[in-house]
């Protein structure tokens, strides 16, 4: 008998891990889909079912006003942060969410330090927060583009682990996803938006630029991912290249987060028994 | 042949017109259920279409990055404003969309102008912005409890108006509902959180003190509405004793906006004709 899948199997070993050290991305296939039920229309039931007891636990959440949870999306261009969003989200109720997109900062967001923008997005008591691409960015495309170097990224990294640390605990669940898909399977996606019109908005020339960075960036994440990882804020890696795969996974993982809350509806108030409405 | 209901039937006459001074909401039976297609059943069909269409029309939105649009939601306690978001956007993609939710002014907020958090939150180009209660509030709630005269009532009016005004010349299109609940229904579904202690987080003993001024809310109500109904940023009266009729109508009236907007996809970007990617 082959052991089932674990989800813990996905998770980047720790920063303190001796095992960061040799933790490679190479050697997780983003083909892999060892959460799938192995045919689309069987992971599409299986995210519809993930996706009505997320919101169950979504509606505690909202109720209790106590836990935050922030859900960390990271990724090559069209990795599918959108599509997991849509996929995943799309049956929970939309009260209790909120989806904060980063981009390239602006000019005042590029006047303060690079928590400053993520700092003031984090969830609030009862939210579920996702960020599409996050305070991540700020080790990757710099360090890519030649913008810092390695004492600056290492800063960085520390940072970021103080900065998430503090979250944690001061009451914020963290999670941590890298969609990881394939150099060529981006071809594939690219060349998709580029040939239908009505993708075009999704895409700019200048993409393409990253994606002849495509090593660097591989690298930085892989060192990003081991620096960052903690037994409080866990890197998880999503093999990506099969979209309905990637939605069961991410559901799967934060449903797993949800449930280990123990969320409940916040106890009865003695003050409403037995009350008659004129 | 009866004629088929018009959501313009339930429009509040503008400001402007002769028939405002007239306008009552005692006219308009909270139980009428024009929009519905008889059954339940039939209506959440109706909604999960009409849901997509605003799917379609929403991802547009999105793409363009050009359009803002604002759903304001106001009512009674209980008059299912949750409801509704949760009902008739359900299915809606949620990376375009932002749900706000006012509350009690906190410290902050209260030493500002009573627009000053509102105008924070109006959505940005490509957001479909909902906000759950709103400044409207600042109308209502100082009104019935006393803390202003009509001078500063009619004061604020003439704000809103001029507020929406800008709102809607610099590219936002509002529309504002109110759900339409009789007391007898709010009756019922008080007793109804009062009875069912996982619903008691709703719930307040001290919500109990605004059904008292039941009669002095919808005065508020009419006059506000009479006052802020404009070409620009019309008021919809929404039936909603009937949850279901209330979903339906409230999507159909968001999608005949939405669509009246002759929304596209960009054009196609011109550099990217016949790139292939390596």
């Amino acid at each position: 008998m082959t052991k089932p899948p674990s989800l813990d199997d996905y998770r980047v070993p720790y920063f303190s891990d001796k095992r960061a050290a040799k933790f490679s991305l190479d050697a997780l296939d983003p083909s892999a889909k060892p959460f799938s039920t192995g045919t689309k229309e069987g992971d599409r039931d299986r995210l519809s079912v993930v996706s009505e007891r997320i919101d169950v636990q979504q509606e505690r959440l909202h109720a209790q006003r106590y836990e935050r949870v922030l859900l960390v999306l990271q990724g090559m261009d069209t990795s599918g942060k959108d599509g997991t969003i849509r996929g995943v989200f799309h049956e929970v109720d939309p009260l209790g969410l909120r989806i904060v997109p980063f981009r390239a900062p602006n000019a005042i967001e590029a006047a303060h330090d690079f928590l400053w923008r993520v700092h003031r997005q984090v969830p609030a008591a009862g939210e579920l927060t996702i960020f599409n691409r996050s305070h991540y960015e700020d080790v990757l495309v710099p360090r890519v583009m030649g913008q810092i170097d390695a004492t600056e990224w290492e800063r960085r990294y520390r940072q970021i682990r103080e900065f998430e640390a503090m979250l944690t605990e001061t009451g914020t669940t963290i999670i941590k996803c890298l969609l990881h898909i394939s150099k060529d399977e981006q071809k594939g996606r690219i060349q998709a938006r580029i040939d239908d019109p009505t993708k075009h908005w999704k895409f700019d020339l200048s993409d393409l630029e990253a994606r002849k960075s495509w090593g660097a960036y591989q690298a930085a994440y892989r060192d990003a991912l081991a620096a960052t990882s903690t037994e409080y804020a866990p890197w998880y890696v999503i093999p990506a290249n099969s979209k309905s795969h990637r939605n069961v996974m991410v559901a799967e993982l934060l449903l797993r987060v949800l449930e280990g809350l123990k969320l409940e509806f916040p106890p009865a108030k003695e003050e409403l028994k037995g009350v008659q409405v004129d």
